[in-house]
This record gives structure tokens, C-alpha cells and sequence, in this order.
């Protein structure tokens, strides 16, 4: 089945112990895109500013992603500046220009509105919600959303994902949303909020899915470099959903094979590991489904007892 | 086949946000011992102050375990307080008291020599390999370490730890003795100091068990409230080498099924997340072996996909 995702599409700079990039494609959107695309057709919603280079259209592109909704408007393309700590556990932003993602108004194109399933990345909640009242009956919503959201959007965030099948936020974020330190307790609380599956994603630590009376949890995969985080939760995002959608498991039904939400887990460890061994969004430019599968196989063989 | 501990029995004064406690029976050795008889015979090899109670030496004596080699002198039990943070991710000591442990030559009785298994708690470099001395010939011998002796007595530490089959640590510590801290490199390092087996505890997030060419990993069960994390580590270590011997499985060996490892690292974890249910030793006046086997199929069930 195939996948709207809505979100940031920018440049960022980075720093990290193995490196610097001043300049190099970002945004939520395109990595959860990008991670998507190996699993299922990925349409996309976003603007960008005159700057942006053909080059990354053409990546984009060249892994089959609709850009039918990516707008392009005069000025510049949204920019971010980060830097992380020695150990990659930290960063610090430096910089955020908003330009034109600054008065983003997603609007779906029409061969987008009768689409099966819907991602929305972190953007303000108002706009997700939005977003998903131009869709006509979509099989599975959710989405991810951030600390700054919870903090000070509240209640429009609890409005925004009452419509959601689910939601998929790091452990802070899931703490700061319940108020609860316990994550069970907390799941169980936000698993009240409206979303019936919950994914908590936890860094290098791995993943947990939550549902009603069931829960699923997996450590991370060690890699041997950690090149550069920025994305891995988003390319999570996206081998999680994409899988789903590749695998026609709408989360709106009843009865859902718990094994397939567990491998749609798998999935989503794996793309965010493959994203941290090159800067950005580098390693897709080469990775391929057959490593994909392969490192779904590494993880089935250093968990299993 | 059976088991010989070495390490610490104490009294301890703790404080987490669930209550406190100003004198409980505590120790590694304490811990490990009673975690370890449920799987296999324990002897342990301790000291002791003429103030400790017989109501502690029941509880032990009650589990089975063999005190032959628990030393009584005049003077008072080691004593140690420490209060743990509202998340109970960190816990700062108030107060030591090494007391009767200042002094501790151990010495195993005969009956002990020939045991099989040696599992060596937290305690000075040179005295586990003291201990590693009195026995005959053992088929696995390993223990455990501390950043302390990671950091001031580092080459009597490598001298002990070459002699050993596995190293169980946490993952502070062992960042800190192979000085890198990418978990794959360290886990490389330390496996050419002469352990052929190396379990890392990562505390809530659960375990990495290490061999060369080999590794497998379990997330930390999701507790709904825990009390009191003091011994949960040394409880891991006790359902990790209690299920060796019990299984008879030698780490000396070459050839080792690599399942039984892994359901070792869960016994482990099993004991480590019991221990958190209530404060001190209290849940194991009452936990039963069918109740760790039942959190044993829990793990498979949350894990598997």
C-alpha cells in the first residue's frame, strides 16, 4: 500500500567526532522517505526554497519518491546546525533558520488524498492535524512529534493525535507526554490518549512497542562506528510504516499480527542503524534491500534464545 | 555442579523514593548467593562481625547455601549507606565502613577446593586471585570488577582477569578498562585480556553477552515499580552462573552450545529484575523457582519475532 509522508525537507550542518558537513539534505521528510522507499511507494509533502539543488531532487527521485507535493516557493530552504558531544549521546543545535518552512502550509495533492497510510513528522501539531483532514479515509495515521510540542502545544498535540492510530516518540518524550519516569506506566497512559500501537524509540538502547495488554521490545545494533546520527530516529520512522505499508497492515483494524508489528520493529532498528554509518543521508545512496534483509537476519540471530 | 562465591556480606542503609531502610542484610556475595541457589549448590566464602544476626544466617542457611567458608571475627560487619535518585539511575554513597572487611584474607575450606565453578564478587584484584589459587581445578572461573581497581590497580586487575574464563561487568566499567567506548571495540579489547566470555550489564536496558565472533543481546524487563535496584546487579550474576552450573555448561571448553549462553543471560536478567521488586534481599524470602520460570518464558514472549 502506498505512504503520504509530511515534513522538513532542509540542509543541515554537522559536526560529530568523525567529521563536518556545513551543508548537506535533511529534514524529517527526507529521511523517513528515503527509509521508506525500500519497503513501498512514498509520496511527499514539503516546501523547499529556491536553493535546492537538483542533485537532491534526483536522490529523491531516483528511489521512486513522489515529489508531487514538494513545494517549491522563493527564499531560502529551511537550515539547521548541529554538533555532537564525543560520545554522539549529546547534541547541541547551533543554529535554526526556519525560511520558508516557516509559513508551511501543507496542501495534498489530489492523487495523494485516497492514499492507505500517512506519516507525519514532527511539525507543529496543528498542521499534522490538518493534514489529515484532507485525507479521505486513510487506513493508518500517525506520526512523531517533539519535546518543544509537548511542552507548549499540549493541548492542541492531545487533539491532534486522538485521531492517530499511532505514535512514535523517543523515551524523554514519552516521559515529558505521560509525566510518568516508569515507561510502563507511561505507555499505558499515553496508549489512552487515542493511539492504539505506541513505538518509543531509544536511541542506541533500541525500541519498544506498545499495545493494549502487549508490549515488544528490542536492544539497538551495535555498530562498530557511529559516522553520524542525525536522522536514525526518522529512518526508524520510516523502515517502521514502510514495512507496514509493504505488508498491507492497516493499524485501524482490530486484529493485528503481533509478529508483523514486531518485525515492522526490526525493520525500523535496522534503517536507523544503516543511517549512522555515513554523514546524512550518504548511505542510501548505495544501501540495497538485500542488505536491509540481511541485517534483519543479524538481529534475529543476536537476540534469539 | 557447584558453585564457591567470594565477596562481600554486609549490612546496608538504603534510600530510594520508594522508602528506606537503615540496616539490611546486603553484599555481593549476599546477593549472588542467593540468587545462584536457585539454580545450583552454593558455598560462599565471606566474613563477618560478631554483631551479624542469625536471623541473616537463616535466611542464607534456608536458601541451602553451604557457610562453611563464612569467617566470624570479633568486631562489626561491613556497613554501607547510599540514597538513590528520584529516576534511580544514579545512587550516591553516604557512608563505608569496611569494618571486618578491611582485614579479609579469604579462605576456602577444603570441601570447597575441588568445586567446579568459582564466581569471584567485587573485591581487591589480588585477593580473587588468591582465591583462584585454593582451588584444585575448576572448569569455570570468572567474576566481577570495579572502576576503582579498573583505575588504581590496574595491572594486578589484568594479571587476575587473565587467569579467568568470563569477566562480568557493566558497561561504565567496561568502557573504562578497554578505554574505547564503542561498545563492539571494547567488547573486542577485553576479549583478548583472557576471558573468553564477557557479559556487559547495561542496567535497565538490560545485557550483552560476548564471545569472539559472537555477541547477543537482551533488553532489561520492564518492571512497573522498582524499590530498590541495590543488588540487581550482583543477582544477575548469580542466575547467570548458577544456570551454567546447574546446566553444567564449562567455559573452559571450546565448544559451548550458544543457546544455553543466552538462556544463561536471561536467567541472569530474570534475577536481576526480581531482585528490584522490593527492598534489600526481601523478595527472595519469598520467590519461587516457578515464578522465575514463568519471567523466563515472559522474556521470550516480548523479545521474539
Amino acid at each position: 500500500m502506498s505512504l503520504v509522508i509530511v515534513g522538513s525537507v532542509a540542509y543541515d550542518g554537522v559536526e560529530t567526532p568523525h567529521g563536518r558537513v556545513d551543508r548537506m539534505l535533511g529534514g524529517a521528510c527526507t529521511y523517513i522517505a528515503l527509509s521508506a522507499s525500500y519497503f513501498t511507494p512514498v509520496s511527499i509533502v514539503g516546501v523547499v526554497g529556491d536553493d535546492f539543488a537538483q542533485e537532491d531532487v534526483d536522490l529523491l527521485a531516483g528511489r521512486n519518491i513522489d515529489l508531487a507535493g514538494l513545494e517549491r516557493v522563493p527564499g531560502k530552504t529551511f537550515f539547521w546546525q548541529g554538533v555532537y558531544s564525543q560520545d554522539m549521546n549529546d547534541r547541541e543545535t547551533l543554529r535554526t533558520d526556519l525560511n520558508v518552512f516557516a509559513d508551511f502550509q501543507p496542501k495534498l495533492p489530489e492523487s495523494y488524498k485516497s492514499q492507505e497510510f500517512l506519516m507525519l513528522g514532527n511539525i507543529q501539531p496543528g498542521l499534522q492535524r490538518q493534514v489529515r483532514s484532507q485525507m479521505s479515509n486513510p487506513k493508518t495515521v500517525g506520526g512523531d512529534t517533539m519535546n518543544y510540542w509537548i511542552a507548549d502545544f499540549r493541548e492542541e498535540l492531545l487533539a491532534t493525535i486522538k485521531e492517530w492510530d499511532f505514535l512514535l516518540i523517543n523515551d524523554g518524550e514519552a516521559k515529558m507526554l505521560s509525566g510518568e519516569t516508569n515507561m510502563r506506566k507511561a505507555a499505558a497512559k499515553i496508549l489512552q490518549m487515542g493511539p492504539n500501537t505506541l513505538v518509543i524509540k531509544r536511541g542506541e538502547y533500541g525500541a519498544m512497542l506498545f499495545r493494549k495488554d502487549d508490549y515488544f521490545i528490542v536492544p539497538g545494533y551495535l555498530l562498530e562506528q557511529v559516522f553520524d546520527p542525525t536522522g536514525a530516529g526518522d529512518c526508524f520512522a520510516g523502515g517502521f510504516i514502510g514495512y507496514l505499508a509493504q505488508q498491507g497492515i492497516s493499524l485501524s483494524s482490530g486484529d493485528i499480527d503481533r509478529r508483523e508489528l514486531s518485525r515492522a520493529v526490526i525493520y525500523g532498528s535496522v534503517m536507523g542503524s544503516f543511517c549512522c554509518e555515513e554523514f546524512g543521508v550518504d548511505r542510501f545512496r548505495t544501501l540495497t534491500r538485500a542488505e536491509i534483509d540481511g541485517r534483519f537476519q543479524e538481529f534475529k540471530k543476536f537476540t534469539e534464545f
